[in-house]
């Protein structure tokens, strides 16, 4: 029996790793569909014989590896190994993709102390290197040379940084509103980039029959199964990190869905092996301009709405992941809440100040979320972790908004403001 | 018996842990000198019994230790510890002052493999994390809660970030021509910022005046010994990742001249304590237009000349710790050599773009460097290493220059363009 399998979300069909793999499919063959301003159908999830896991590796030895090189337990990746090796890649590029291992840290808000999971420094300083990393193993081992992806920027950079890190050329498709900044990061690794004339859906579309044509391999976020699987990677780091005292519940930024997604199946797999009792309930943070999940909560109903926030890095009218996110939040008893701009300003602001972290907007989103549940009291002693996704450096439009030129003074001058001052 | 006491670099006096750090004394008592545009005088030295620390700890343990976490071997460090812990400092604290312990990278150019020791994501995505760290928390163990120290940049940045991360205060003396990325990363951490009306040095002046009228603690580079002794942990941080097998060269971006002195110092102690064999020659590379040690190591006569080039970061008229940096040079065996700015951008642009690494203009120049070397057949079979001490995502100037806007193109256009490129 081969190590995993395929299964459809939607209709549950299952199909081998060869199946899909060799082909080059990504969605379910039978219902998959990608619509226009919809959510993708059809998504695949990577499926493992867990009984077996279970009988052959113990929570204690799992606990002893190291946060950041998810590769070590081979066991649960869609990759294949050799002798404890794995195949088709060297040691040493491992090394260049390793995540930082020193994510967990712990601050405290109004008395009380709370956990982050801090993916800023990351190889190119963004969670998605989650996602970028497991995908481009896998090409390697596809013996796939080039991988395209669809992005309105982190993904995109991302990607485009793993690639040259691994010796893969990346091919990256960007709506022509992209801010310049992301653009800028995906064209300094030396990524192909091509703009499309259109938004996101144009660029998710065209990078999608392109790289059919060219056999490319895959990134679209959502759509190749494993972008899901590599962001499993958090649940294990943080399993990791609080030696298996998992929080109470999870605050996770929610553009397209794919980290509640892969968070809540890294959960679901520790749960089945019995390695943890109870699955942390997740807590979607989006932007008031950006809240599909929100609203397909509350009535089971998606309709199309375009997007805008501050925060890019979530803002997604569309999100392709949304019937698994949505399923995440109800398996783990979890909730979605929005914050707007100004409240994920302020908490950027505040994040900068009072932990010393520089997060993106979209990031500081789920500090936001977190102080109005302090603030409410609604967090009625559970414990809480919060996800920092992307680096405050990869874009400083906001940092340069609240941080204004100071007047240049002569020695005398300083000291007169600094007696009065303190 | 102390576990340490300080040595003046120049007169070769020592004094008590107490005389220099009670009295908050930074300098040789006797024949320190800060003077317009020249280097320092009198710089300390933080000496340990390495007779005793050889006595008591062998090679084989401290290779077991982690990079990344310095404090772990607390018999290297000018810090208070019981049983095991650090005096005043929660453990929390310290998890969030973690280097990168992932740093070490193999790359190849020109078919031969060579090392990099990665900086860039650290705490605040520089080298200077390793300074400011230990002064940060030397200052926690001293009872003091605010540090001044004057920046032209990533020192003020990161004294800023690591000062919020363990909750203490941070005022920055900055000269009017800072660069406003780096004026804005310090203010984002929400640390009080002066800019004087004038030179680096005048920053550097009003700093010491006011911090010492203030009682404040001073990390004035190379002015506070601590800022040098920070910056040997990238020696056994290289020392544990190498598992021991030290490189032939190393090549260090040099400014100000701290981190080679840093560098070898912690090279001077493992050789010291009979765990290395040989220090690594040290590579000083310095930006055309600042070569102040260049020139020093020519005629070993200072003349200070004002000094320009894009990298920022490594710009110094007058290096503070020129002549511990020239000792370091030739006690190594090692050398100085000089890259001009057009060598560090295509550096940059190479290191991106074939490595996958974002570097600042400053770090690429260890490898615009490095490459003049194998070029030039200099390297003559010895293995390197090549500091990156800087994120490039903190001064994106030169990215921004090499990557230009793109048309957006439709479907068709783009299927068009990619046919006849492919």
């Amino acid at each position: 029996m081969e190590k995993y399998f395929y299964k459809c979300f939607d209709c549950g069909k299952s199909y081998s790793k060869d199946e899909i793999e060799k082909n080059l499919v990504y969605l379910c063959p039978v219902c998959g569909k990608v619509e226009k301003n919809q959510p993708l159908r059809g998504v695949l999830t990577v499926e493992y014989d867990y009984k077996a896991i279970r009988r052959n590796f113990s929570r204690e030895e799992f606990l002893k590896h190291q946060p950041g090189k998810f590769w070590q337990y081979d066991f649960l990746w869609p990759l294949e190994f050799e002798n404890g090796k794995m195949k088709s890649v060297d040691e040493k590029l491992l090394h260049r993709v390793t995540l930082d291992n020193n994510s967990l840290l712990e601050f405290s808000y109004e008395g009380k102390p709370f956990l982050v999971l801090d993916d800023t420094r990351n190889p190119t300083l963004s969670f998605k290197d989650r996602a970028s990393s497991l995908v481009a193993l896998k090409a390697l081992q596809l013996g796939i040379k080039e991988i395209a992806a669809a992005s309105t920027g982190n993904a995109g950079s991302s990607l485009a940084g793993v690639c040259v890190r691994l010796g893969l050329k990346s091919i990256i498709f960007v709506p022509k509103n992209i801010p310049e900044a992301k653009r800028i990061q995906i064209q300094s690794y030396g990524a192909d980039i091509y703009l499309v004339d259109g938004d996101y859906d144009l660029a998710f579309d065209t990078c999608l029959e392109i790289s059919t044509q060219k056999k490319w391999y895959n990134r679209n976020t959502a759509y190749n199964p494993l972008t899901i699987e590599g962001k499993k990677s958090a649940a294990f780091d943080l399993f990791i990190s609080t030696k298996g005292k998992m929080p109470d519940l999870i605050f996770v930024p929610t553009g397209d869905g794919v980290i509640l997604a892969g968070l809540y199946k890294g959960l679901r797999e520790l749960k089945e092996l019995g390695w943890i009792e109870k699955i942390p309930s997740l807590i979607s943070v989006q932007a008031e301009g950006s809240n599909a999940v929100v609203r397909y909560l509350a009535d089971q109903k998606f309709k199309y709405k375009p997007a805008s926030s501050i925060a890019d890095s979530i803002c997604a009218g569309a999100p392709r992941c949304l019937y698994m996110a949505y399923d995440a939040i109800i398996k783990s008893n979890g909730n979605a809440v929005e914050v707007n701009d100004a409240e994920i300003l302020d908490a950027q602001k505040y994040v900068a100040q009072n932990f010393g972290v520089l997060l993106e907007p979209s990031s500081s989103s789920t500090f936001a979320a977190y102080k109005k549940f302090i603030n409410s009291n609604k967090l009625d002693g559970k414990t809480a972790v919060l996800l920092f996704t992307g680096n405050g450096l990869k874009d400083t439009s906001a940092l340069k908004n609240w941080n204004h030129t100071v007047e240049p003074f002569t020695k005398e001058q300083i000291y007169n403001k600094i007696n009065s001052s303190f």
